[in-house]
């Protein structure tokens, strides 16, 4: 495929995404495995003034809808943040990845250098198209997924690299 | 700037870089301002069977610059990974960065899915140009500059998201 907003966005999301839900199915695994609550993992943090495995996913999934909807023109839909066990968490990654999927490449055409002003906490970031995927959306998607798969890691579900890569 | 490949992976490299840089010396600072010695920050791991901080800079460095190399096709500089301190790190990242910003835009012409097959653990892997960027040169350089964020964060290093980003 050519190098298009779309192509270097959606799928590269979706990737995320899918890893994203494989490293959870692996954290549950792991607990039932070890004989404890899964959930325990849900709330799980690398630090108590960092966010909770479950607030990560829901933050990943926020990002790459929002960052996708942005690019497109496009209002993402709104999921609640009401997610409390592996299962909902796994529904509320599968709902991202099929919106997600349904914005065709259309959607993405136009100049990657236009201006996108960005409102976020009340305050305007000036980015262009381009500079609002690589500066913002990307980092922030695989910081919230690698947060999640560093909580797992930390609490001894055997994950690895390529568990995040989402194959090679 | 268009969408080539060199603006979707140098500036991009560059940045997480400058961003893992800046976490590193709110990293020593920290350890300073609490009166330890900061050593012990880059022997820290979230896992027992995870590398340490100094290993993660390490490889975020030949990912950037192996990945860059590969999309450029050049050779990449070869460093010996015998950083022991804080300001060696640094000097690291400002070798690596200095590589990338050396490569122009025009070594990075020609056929985005051009075939490459890249050769890791001694398994060759068929990519294109650009799913080998965007399945893995990115993901595994934000992988790495995450789990140096996130073991930093761990031993109570006050960074945030802003600092994984680089700024908004």
């Amino acid at each position: 495929m050519p190098l298009t907003l779309h192509a270097v966005s959606v799928p590269v999301f979706v990737r995320a995404l899918k890893a994203l839900d494989g490293l959870l199915t692996k954290g549950e695994e792991s607990a039932v495995a070890r004989g404890f609550d899964p959930a325990v993992l849900l709330t799980a943090r690398l630090a108590p003034d960092m966010f909770p495995l479950t607030r990560q996913v829901q933050i990943a999934s926020d990002g790459a809808k929002g960052g996708a909807a942005r690019l497109a023109g496009q209002a993402p839909p709104s999921f609640p943040d009401t997610e409390t066990t592996f299962a909902e968490l796994h529904e509320r990654i599968a709902k991202t990845i099929a919106w997600l999927e349904g914005l065709g490449p259309a959607a993405f055409d136009g100049d990657p250098d236009a201006d996108l002003v960005v409102t976020m906490g009340g305050q305007d970031y000036p980015f262009t198209r381009q500079s609002f995927l690589f500066g913002f959306v990307l980092p922030n998607m695989y910081f919230h997924v690698s947060a999640a798969y560093n909580i797992l890691r930390h609490n001894g579900v055997a994950v690895g690299k390529r568990d995040f890569l989402g194959g090679l």
